[in-house]
């Protein structure tokens, strides 16, 4: 049976999103809404964007959603908080920015929490994106703060990733370990008016074209000043473009795979929570009381 | 057959311990050694310090190692980095400000990135306190900054959880959300001669007195300035030796169980990418073409 809110997410309709989003959010069962939009999913271009705290993500973001609605086109924006608010002044102060920009129906921004999943897996941001498209967003930006394997897990969903950095964050051997190296599509050095922009963007450069064979683009902008970003719009376009075009069924399958295993391993995890609990505290007593490894121990509830 | 590093590390050799953790955070096997050094486990006193960046918790750290080391006993730290050593001047300094301690052959520092789990889980940050265990030492401290699912999932290995924060951190609906209130055991005010201290204090005595009756202290302290840090220190040993009694079994299991729960997920989850690559590449095709929904393909992995 499908979901009468499916209805309203494919016609549209804003507050259907809303209350669509806040139910995959909270764990809610979803399966009828989410199957009542299946069939209309895969027209949204999904452009994650990630870096470190402080490098001016939302205020780009900011900048991309002005470019496409300049363009008269539909943008959907998630920006997933790393959890924790108690860091969160800079971060809420960053969605305030985009507030110029919820007063616009053709834009929808929201805020999750990337608490609540488990699995180093961005809880319901995969469904999120799902409602978006249904509901007609041409364009799905999905922020994430690059400091953790989620974030890296995230990106495997987007059709293309803008790695934001700035002048400044720590030498090169930091930058390729943080691996935001291997990910990246674009990488924008933001804030290009800092003492070091140019030489970050030489380093970034040598970097990335190490990866095999690929060369991404590295490009300084300031996304306060509004420098820059045409180009970086530019960059973006033309991945949207191959996107658009046959070759783009390759971005495509791929960020599906991405989702559909993002959602076999909540699956899987949640299902071990279940059956596993009763288990592991009698396995915990055999490996205290020096009778089983912890190994051996894991195992057998995996096994379980 | 057991690793003739599991006897060194048991003989307490710090060379063989870095040895050991590389190893493990390398995710080569380690299944020998972690035999060798099981029968040898849980003896240390496991605790927990998280709270968002900025609080001060390495120098909290530090002064509870030197509390320790005045009374000679020994103590292990883990650091565990929030991936991204992009973020990472503040962090990296942190790390520069115990190594006062590094030449102390009693204590035992080592960084760990997060980077490189899957799951949510801390890689290899559990095993690393098994071995911290056998090497004998009588304390391992495991520090995560608190912002994601994954550090509120590494305490549940603690046999105590410190939650350091500190007067200007967002209000309460905030410092409530981000499931820090669920996990201390005691709660530390840090830098508590800048304003809002006390009412801090205030807010959060309410906040975590509402919890199923459990009240944990919440202390003022000046980790930097070394005021507050006795009162903080005897609420750890007072924990300890709780630990220590009989009616420490609990929290021996509850961490034991915590463990394995973890190292069980992290071997249910490398499992499911080892089977379900070739499989995922043939669903996603399908809901590509919207012959299957997502929901479906992931339960066909799952089963796979």
């Amino acid at each position: 049976m499908t979901d009468p809110l499916a209805g309203r997410v494919l016609r549209g309709d804003r507050r259907a999103v809303a209350r669509a989003i806040t139910r995959v959010e909270n764990g809610d069962d979803s399966t009828d809404l989410l199957n009542g939009i299946g069939k209309s999913l895969g027209r949204a271009f999904i452009l994650g964007l990630t870096g470190p705290p402080g490098t001016g993500k939302s205020t780009l973001v900011d900048r991309i959603i002005a470019q496409y609605r300049g363009r008269k086109m539909k943008v959907g924006v998630i920006a997933v908080d790393p959890t924790s608010p108690i860091t969160g002044g800079a971060l809420l102060g960053d969605r305030v920015r985009m507030a110029q920009h919820t007063l616009d129906s053709g834009v929808f921004i929201r805020s999750m929490a990337s608490r609540g999943w488990s699995g180093g897996l961005s809880g319901a941001v995969s469904e999120a994106i799902q409602i978006l498209d249904a509901a007609g967003m041409e364009v799905v930006m999905i922020e994430t703060v690059g400091i953790g394997q989620s974030d890296i897990e995230i990106m495997k969903i987007a059709h293309a990733v803008m790695v934001v950095t700035m002048p400044g964050l720590g030498d090169d051997v930091q930058v390729s370990k943080a691996g935001l190296m291997e990910i990246g599509d674009i990488y924008a050095v933001n804030k290009s008016d800092l003492p070091g922009a140019d030489a970050m963007v030489v380093n970034l450069l040598s970097m990335v074209r190490d990866m095999k064979g690929r060369s991404p683009p590295v490009l300084k902008v300031s996304a306060l000043k509004g420098e820059g970003v045409d180009r970086l719009f530019d960059a973006v376009e033309a991945i949207r473009g191959r996107f658009l075009s046959p070759a783009g069924e390759e971005m495509r399958l791929r960020s599906v795979r991405g989702m559909i295993v993002e959602l076999a391993k909540k699956k899987l995890l949640s299902e071990f929570e279940g059956r596993a609990f009763a288990r592991s505290v009698e396995v915990a007593r055999k490996v205290a009381d020096h009778k089983m490894s912890y190994e051996e121990a894991a195992e057998r509830l995996v096994d379980g």
